[in-house]
C-alpha cells in the first residue's frame, strides 16, 4: 500500500520502475503537471486517478475530487485548467444511482472549476475486481506567458505561504471511515485553486513555486520542494494552521497534521518583497481567508526540512516513507 | 458487465448518466477523441482506461494496449499524437517485476507511436480491490490544418475501406485466457495507426470519418457511423478480410468476427473519388497491407448496416447489446 501513498516509496517506484521505462526529459522534471510546447503554446498535462473509499464524505465525494484533484495539479503549475477527461472503471453490481450520484458531482465540480468535460470512457470489472467507481481525470490548460513555476527556481529568502487550515481532508475522510466523532463533523476541504493562483499571479507572476500538498501532506510538499531545490526549509510550527478539531482528531487517531492530505490548500515559495502582498491578495479570496507565512528557504541543511517547536527547539519534518491514511484521494 | 463492453449498454450509459451530468457540446459529439480548440490551436484530446485479462497475451500486454488504444483514438480523429498521461491503479501483492515488465511495454510502444509519455500518477488498492494493474491514458496532438473527420460528414456515394483482416485482438485475448488452441498461435494486431492515417492524408485531406473498431468490433463501429450520419451502410461480407484462423475460433466460439474487437485495424469512410488512391496509399504501408473497399453508403435503410452475404441474400448487422468478450481491453 505504501508504493500508493505519495511518499518515499512512491518515488521510489517512479524513479526505478516508470521513468526509467518510459520517461522522457519532461516526465523526470516530476512536477505537479507536465509543462509542454505545443503548435508553440505551453501547456500544462496533469492526470490523477481517484480510488478514494467511501465513495460519499462529509464534504464531497470522488467525483468532486476527481476534478478538483486534476485541476490543482494544473493551478499550482500557473495554467488556467481548460478541459478534462474522464475515465471509469465501474465494478460490476454497482448501482447506477451511485454512479449517477458521482457523475452528478462530478459535473457539478466541473462547472465550479470553470473546466469542461470534453472526452470520456467506461470499463466495466467484475464484482470483486474493483471497489465500486474509480475514476481517472486529465488535464489540459494554458500557461500564460512570464509564469513559471518550479522548485528549482525556489532561492534561500524565499518566504513559504500556506493558503489556509491543514490535515482537513484526511481527517474527514478517516473520521467517517471510522465511524469516529469529535463533537464537531470536521468536513473536507476539496475545492478548485484555480481561483486563488490567479489572485495571486495577478500580484505577480514572479512566485517561484506553488505545490498542493495533498497526499503525504504538507510534510511531502516541503520535502519534495527542499530536495529539487538543493535548498534548506525552515518553519514555525505555531504558525501552520491546524483547526482545533483536526489536531483532537490527530491526536486520537496518532497522526500528525503535517503529514495528513488536503485537497483544497496551496504551499507557496515567493520571493520575500512580494511575500505580504501575496498573502495579502490571498487572504481576500474566499479559497485563501486564513493565507499565514510559515517559513523561509535557507541555506543551511540543503533538501531538509525544519520545524520551530513551540518551546524553542527544532524538529527534522521527514519525508513521508508511505501513507499513513490509504485511498484518502 | 454489459455497461463497459462499448455496444448499446455502454452507448446508453453515456447518454442517459454521464453526458447529462457533466456533458458539454464537444462530449456530446461523442467521437473516439475530442476536437477542441486552445489558444487558437485545434488539439485532440481522448482517454481510455485498461482492465484487459491477462495482462499480458500473443501479440502485446496491457501497456501495448494503453499506448495503442489512445494513439489510435487520437489518429482516427486525424491529430498526431504528441504526449500522452499515465494513471496505475497497482492491486496490492502485485510484482514488482510484473510491473516493470509492463512499464517497459509501454514505454516501448510510445516510442513506436511516436509519443512521449509526460505525466503519470500511481494508487494502490487493498489485494482484492484490483486485479493486479489497471491503467488509464490520455492523450493529446494537434490536427493539421484542413482535416476534419466526423461521422456528420459521411454522405451516401462514400466508399467504406477497411485497412486489414479483422477480429483478430479478441480471439487473440479469449485463446490465451481460455486455453484454447487453434492450431496456429493468434497474435493480436495491436499495433499503433498515425502513420497509416498520415499515408492516407497524404492522398487527400478530404477524408470523411476515420473509427477504430475496437470494443464492438467493426459492427459497432459501422452502426455508430451509420446513426450518426444518418445514412445506410452495405457491406459485402465476403470482401471484409477475416483471417481462416479467426474464422475457426469464431465458430469454435461462438462468435461472429463482425463483432470482435481490432486494436490495429481502422474503417474508413472516403469520397468515391479518391477511394482507389487511399486503398492504394494504405496497402504501400505495413499497417495496410490488406486494405480493402468492403461497401459503400447508401440513401436507404438511414441508420441501419446491411451485410450482403456470399449465397446472395442480406442480413442486418445489428448494434451489438453489450460484449461478447469482456475485459478484452
Amino acid at each position: 500500500m505504501g508504493h500508493g501513498g505519495g511518499g518515499a516509496l512512491s518515488a521510489e517506484l517512479v524513479q526505478n520502475v516508470f521513468a526509467p521505462a518510459f520517461g522522457g526529459e519532461v516526465l523526470h522534471r516530476l512536477g505537479d503537471a507536465a509543462a509542454l510546447s505545443l503548435g508553440g503554446l505551453r501547456l500544462a498535462f496533469s492526470t490523477d486517478s481517484f480510488v478514494v473509499r467511501p465513495l460519499f464524505f462529509p464534504g464531497g465525494s470522488i467525483g468532486d475530487l476527481a476534478v478538483n484533484g486534476t485541476v490543482n495539479d494544473l493551478a499550482v503549475s500557473g495554467a488556467r485548467a481548460a478541459y478534462l477527461s474522464c475515465g471509469f472503471i465501474l465494478e460490476e453490481g454497482v448501482e447506477i444511482d451511485t454512479v449517477t450520484r458521482v457523475a452528478d458531482a462530478l459535473g457539478a465540480a466541473a462547472r465550479a472549476a470553470g473546466v469542461e468535460v470534453v472526452t470520456g470512457d467506461t470499463k466495466v470489472v467484475e464484482a470483486g475486481h474493483g471497489d465500486g467507481i474509480y475514476i481517472n481525470t486529465a488535464g489540459i490548460g494554458l500557461i500564460p506567458a512570464g509564469v513559471d513555476l518550479r522548485p528549482q527556481r525556489v532561492v534561500p529568502g524565499d518566504v513559504v505561504i500556506v493558503s489556509g487550515a491543514i490535515g482537513v481532508h484526511g481527517v474527514a475522510i478517516m473520521s467517517v471511515r471510522e465511524g469516529l466523532e469529535f463533537g464537531v463533523e470536521i468536513v473536507s476541504d476539496c475545492a478548485p485553486l484555480g481561483g486563488l493562483v490567479d489572485a495571486m499571479l495577478a500580484v505577480t507572476r514572479d512566485l517561484h513555486m506553488l505545490r498542493d500538498p495533498t497526499r503525504g501532506g504538507l510534510a511531502a510538499a516541503l520535502n519534495e520542494v527542499a530536495a529539487a531545490a538543493g535548498a534548506g526549509v525552515v518553519i514555525e510550527e505555531r504558525k501552520v494552521p491546524v483547526p482545533p478539531a483536526v489536531a483532537n482528531a490527530c491526536a486520537v487517531l496518532g497522526l500528525d497534521p503535517m503529514y495528513v492530505a488536503n485537497e483544497g490548500k496551496l504551499v507557496a515559495f515567493v520571493p520575500r518583497q512580494h511575500a505580504d502582498a501575496v498573502v495579502d491578495a490571498m487572504r481576500a479570496h474566499p479559497r485563501g481567508a486564513e493565507a499565514a507565512i510559515i517559513g523561509e528557504v535557507v541555506r543551511d541543511h540543503p533538501g531538509m526540512v525544519v520545524a520551530r517547536t513551540g518551546l524553542g527547539g527544532t524538529r527534522v519534518v521527514d519525508m513521508p516513507l508511505g501513507e499513513q491514511l490509504p485511498r484518502i484521494c
